[in-house]
């Protein structure tokens, strides 16, 4: 029997999809990476599905890429040659919500948002909020590692994450984890299985710690600054303050101006950078202080929206920094990470690289973390990026690494960054890694050439 | 040559103890548990001592097992027969404290509240604080992944981990993690190492996040109860309402009474359990919050200290429990941790499981965690605990996970919960565990036969 009868005979009607079409819908993520051709697509529902899938793959020893809703910036989600994408938008079932405990019991194909929204019905919410948040999943988040805007209060995905329910390659189940606030049986497997790209297994359920809805809304300001660097100034001058800022985004010309050509929001001819930063509702002394540090460091505005729908309407415009720039043309996103006292120092690196090499770069920043996305924007035509927006992008690289910082922040390194990784990663780190993938995925079939 | 005169010929004079009595003073921590004679112990000074050790240990396959302050409750650093006690309580140095970064990079030996002071020197804090943090040593927080008091409201020591300099069992150093708030570069080595007790590699240096310390003293209040039930059930009412306290402690009678026996604190005949809490001075209203729901679920007295200073006596008395404990007999110290919802049945358990046994039991919470310290006396001159005991600790671990627990919140498996680590763990988790310590350790050398 050809392999895909045998997969299409292992699971109930429907799940596999074959048609080259169908399955090559699957096969790209948000980024402008090419990908390999699928041997076909299948449309997990439940556990069982994986398992079966899984089981499948090792015997037949095909590639599997697992797959939440596409959304990421990094191509880990991206086809390999002959591989069988693994759909787990379907598993959309919140299987538990428990007010007392503060924690959920969610499949990975919940939307991120969906999840916030069903734990603000009892006064909680779900942290981790990537800019896709609306339409990401909870399983593309654990994969990634996902941040977003309120982790600089919050944490990252890591860290609401408690216990996991994994498929190994071989299709063999794995409990991780727990449902309580502290545990240190065994080695951290759920940390380990949070950010591994779909390399070591599938996951097809999480434990996920919420968290206490702050009780009255965040106070915003809004503040428009003459230069980016002065906006990073200010940033490290909160940060140095103890300001505990909820968000604290930073968004540079050539950002605002995407947004403006799309919504029409009025920009000055002066303004060079935006801050938008909240503080809890309960402690608006922080606000108060980000706002006067705002003014010391050279802000020629200052703005605190009236309503929360104008509050909602500015934070809105933030998370649609990137689609906004994808109107620009073909985009290759940068995630990089900085210590946070050097954050102006980055944003300088970045300005001259996009000067140095003539490139078109706009960049959003989770400032308060030092987690910059410079975005370097290139012609739609193109099928990849031309030579001086790679040489600019591996100056951007190669600047965060110098000041101490990080490749990817929370994107993930995917297929995009793998030329980049030996830089920070070093071959002590490189050879464990490799070793730690063997150990759950010996025939290496899980989401081969990602993440290590 | 003989390995002892090979270990001594690759390390400086002085390094290596071989003195029987010596060598016999490192290979105990603080349980019952009866220490195999070691080969002879290292007191390592710096990096390059480690890496030394552990060349010369796998060259002749002898079992290393690192050590700390020796203030470990579950067995992780006790010898095994023919090991070499590797001490890093001797690299003392804190390597830099950045406060615009609000990090701290540090040697394993420094004691952890000394960190805590030098960081508050700038307005920041190293938030876990194990009971034991005047003597404790950062190494072992590490390798037990350690919380205590204050980690209900700011995490446990993997938390505040961003990255380690970690020796391998063959000498290689192997750099993980970074200095950002985030990244997600390859798989997170960094949680892999904290909390795996010394069996993938020897911790030399890492780099800790610090935090703002509250600029005002905390607000505290300590409530009395007719039942350790009732106390139980003011937890879950505190949690349940969304307060979000620094501290939240329970005492059972038998711990008051240790107490009261050694400090003459005035203890009330009535008094069954004590709360303490403490919220953060900007948030006054979570401590009246805590002390309305204090008194809805039958406190019979919630006092508020007046001072600073009765504070400070209050919150050290609750540091001083163990201590108080270990007067009255030796002690097998339990770590279970539960949902919090389901709290007040834990101890009811306790108390059945106490009561069945005919055994003595203190118990000491960490009871917004959920995380229990029931502390089984028995007479110092057994060589171990008697058999009702060991029967009362099982049915204690047995009624945690069938809870919905685990076997350990804070203290580590090492060698006194091995017994039971099948219960919670199975066999796919036990198997993929062995398979990543064979990846750092493939000749079995770091710390055998503890963690997993």
């Amino acid at each position: 029997m050809n392999p895909v009868d045998a997969l299409i005979d292992a699971l109930p009607a429907g799940r596999v999809l074959t048609d080259p079409d169908v399955a090559g819908s699957y096969a790209r993520d948000q980024t402008f990476l090419q990908p390999g051709k699928p041997l076909c697509a299948v449309a997990a529902r439940t556990r069982d599905d994986v398992v079966a899938t899984m089981r499948w793959a090792s015997e037949h020893r095909v590639p599997v890429v697992p797959r939440g809703a596409g959304t990421g910036l990094a191509g880990g989600a991206v086809a390999v040659e002959g591989c069988v994408m693994l759909s787990l938008a379907r598993m959309t079932a919140i299987r538990e919500l428990s007010p007392a405990d503060e924690i959920a019991v969610v499949e990975p194909g919940v939307i991120t948002a969906d999840l916030d929204r069903a734990a603000r019905e009892h006064g909680l919410m779900y942290a981790p909020d990537p800019s896709s948040y609306e339409i990401s999943t909870i399983g593309g988040n654990l994969a990634t590692n996902a941040g977003g805007l309120r982790c600089v209060k919050y944490g990252v995905t890591r860290d609401s994450t408690l216990g996991l329910e994994v498929v190994l390659a071989d299709g063999r189940i794995l409990g991780t984890g727990r449902r309580t606030m502290k545990g240190v049986t065994g080695y951290d497997l759920t940390g380990l299985f949070v950010g591994s790209e779909g390399t070591l297994g599938v996951i097809t359920a999480a434990t996920l710690r919420l968290r206490r809805a702050p009780a009255v809304p965040p106070v915003t300001i809004a503040a428009e600054f003459p230069s980016p660097r002065a906006a990073g100034d200010a940033v490290a001058a909160i940060v140095a303050a103890g300001c505990r800022p909820l968000l604290l985004e930073l968004m540079d010309r050539g950002t605002l101006e995407a947004i403006d050509a799309w919504k029409n929001i009025g920009l000055d001819p002066g303004v060079r950078a935006m801050l938008l930063a909240q503080s809890d509702g309960r402690l608006p002394g922080d606000a108060e202080e980000m706002a006067r540090l705002c003014e010391a460091n050279g802000a020629s505005f200052v703005a605190v929206p009236a309503t929360p729908e104008e509050t909602d309407e500015l934070i809105g415009l933030r998370r649609l920094a990137y689609n906004a720039q994808e109107r620009l043309g073909a985009c290759l996103v940068e995630d990089v990470c900085v210590p946070r006292s050097v954050l102006p120092d980055m944003i300088t690196m970045i300005e001259r690289a996009a000067a140095r090499h003539d490139a078109k770069i706009c960049t959003v920043a989770h400032a308060g973390d030092g987690n910059l996305h410079p975005v370097f924007i290139f012609d739609r035509g193109l099928p990849e990026p031309p030579a001086n927006v790679w040489a600019a992008a591996d100056e951007v690289f190669r600047a965060a690494l110098d000041l101490g910082g990080t490749l990817t922040g929370e994107h993930g390194v995917g297929l995009l960054k793998r030329r980049w990784l030996a830089l920070e990663s070093g071959p002590v780190v490189t050879e464990v890694q490799h070793g730690i993938k063997a150990v759950f995925d010996p025939l290496g079939i899980m989401n081969p050439g990602k993440a290590i």
